[in-house]
C-alpha cells in the first residue's frame, strides 16, 4: 500500500510537469501564430493605406480636371456660342459631384485605415471600410461609366439618332474630359483591390 | 508518509473528476457557440441564395427587355428610317451583353451559395463569392449607368451640343429601355446587400 502510494507520488509530479510544459508550448505556438497573423494583416493594412492615397490622387485629379475642362473656339457668330465646358452636359456635372464625394469619402476613410495598421486584428474598422468601399465604388463606377458613354457619343456621334460628334470642333475639350474619365476608371481598380484586401484580412481572423 | 500518500491518493481522483467535468462544460459551451454561429451563418446563406435568385430575375429581365426593345413608327419617308431598336446605340448593345454576363455569373454562383448553406462555416466559398460579386457589380453598374446617361439624353436632349431628344418620336421605345435600366439598377442594390452579407459572414468566423 505504502509502495503503491509512493509510485503514485512519483508519477503525479512528472505528469504535472509534462502537461504544464505542454501548455507552455501550446501558448507559445498560439502566440507566435497571432503575431505572424497580425504581421500579415499589418502589411495588408499598410498596402490599404497607400492604395487609398493613390485613389485620392486619382479621384481628386479626375474631379478637378473635369471641373476645369473648358474650350472656347477662336471664332463666333451672332447666333451660335462656340464654347464647351463641363456644365454643358448634366452627366459631366454628375461626374464632378460624384467623384468629389468619392474623394471626400476616401479622405475620411484614412483614419479607419490607420486604425487597421495600429490594431491589425480589429474587425470592426475592416468591416466598416469594406461596406462603405463597396457602396462608394458603385458611385464612382456610375460616374465614370455614364461620362464614358457621353464621351463616346461626343467622339463618334450617332447617325441613327442624328447626334453629331462634337469632338470635331472641341477636340481639346474632349481630350481633357476623356482623361478625367480614365482617372476615375483607375480609381475603380484601386477600389476593387481595396475591397479584396479587406475581404482577405477579414477572412484570416 | 503513508498518510500523506493516502491523502494524495484521495485527492487525485477528485481533482481529475473536477478538471474533466470542467473540460466537458467548456466543450459544451464551445460546441453550442459553434452551433449558434453556424445557425446564424446558415440563415445568412439562405438569404444570400434567395437574393441571388431575385438578382437573376432582375438581370435576365433587364437584358431581355433591352434586347427586345424596338419601335417602328407607323409612317416613313424615302430618306428617313423611323425605327428604333437597342442596336442603334452602342451603349445599349453594351448593356445587353454586360447584363447577360452578370446574369450568367449569378447562375454560376448558385452552387457556391448552396455550399455556404450546407457548410456555413466554410470560408473559401464565401471569399470567392465576395470577390467575384464585387467585380461583377462594377460591370452591372457600368452597364446601368452608361445606359441611364443615354436614356436621359434621349428623354431631354441637350441644347448645347444640338442633340435632340428622340423620345418625342419613340416614346414607347424610351419607356421600355428605361424600365430595363431600372431593373439593372435594382440588381445593383441586390448585389450590394449580397456583398454586405458575405462580409458579415466572413467576420463572424
Amino acid at each position: 500500500m505504502a509502495k503503491e502510494s509512493t509510485t503514485i507520488d512519483v508519477g503525479e509530479p512528472s505528469n504535472v510537469t509534462k502537461s504544464s510544459s505542454h501548455i507552455v508550448v501550446d501558448g507559445k505556438k498560439k502566440r507566435s501564430f497571432v503575431v505572424a497573423n497580425a504581421g500579415g494583416k499589418r502589411g495588408l493594412a499598410i498596402f490599404d493605406f497607400l492604395l487609398r492615397l493613390a485613389a485620392i490622387s486619382a479621384t481628386l485629379a479626375a474631379s478637378i480636371v473635369m471641373f476645369s475642362a473648358e474650350e472656347t473656339l477662336p471664332f463666333f457668330t451672332q447666333f451660335l456660342q462656340f464654347q464647351a465646358s463641363y456644365d454643358d452636359l448634366p452627366t459631366f456635372q454628375f461626374f464632378v459631384i460624384a467623384v468629389a464625394i468619392v474623394a471626400s469619402y476616401l479622405v475620411l476613410s484614412l483614419p479607419f485605415s490607420i486604425v487597421t495598421i495600429v490594431r491589425p486584428l480589429a474587425v470592426a474598422p475592416r468591416l466598416v471600410l469594406l461596406i462603405f468601399d463597396t457602396l462608394v465604388v458603385t458611385l464612382n463606377t456610375a460616374a465614370a461609366a455614364s461620362s464614358a458613354a457621353i464621351v463616346y457619343l461626343a467622339h463618334n456621334g450617332n447617325q441613327n439618332t442624328n447626334w453629331l460628334p462634337i469632338c470635331q470642333q472641341f477636340g481639346d475639350f474632349c481630350q481633357i474630359v476623356s482623361s478625367a474619365v480614365v482617372a476615375a476608371s483607375i480609381a475603380i481598380v484601386f477600389f476593387l483591390v481595396l475591397i479584396i484586401i479587406s475581404a482577405i484580412a477579414l477572412k484570416r481572423h
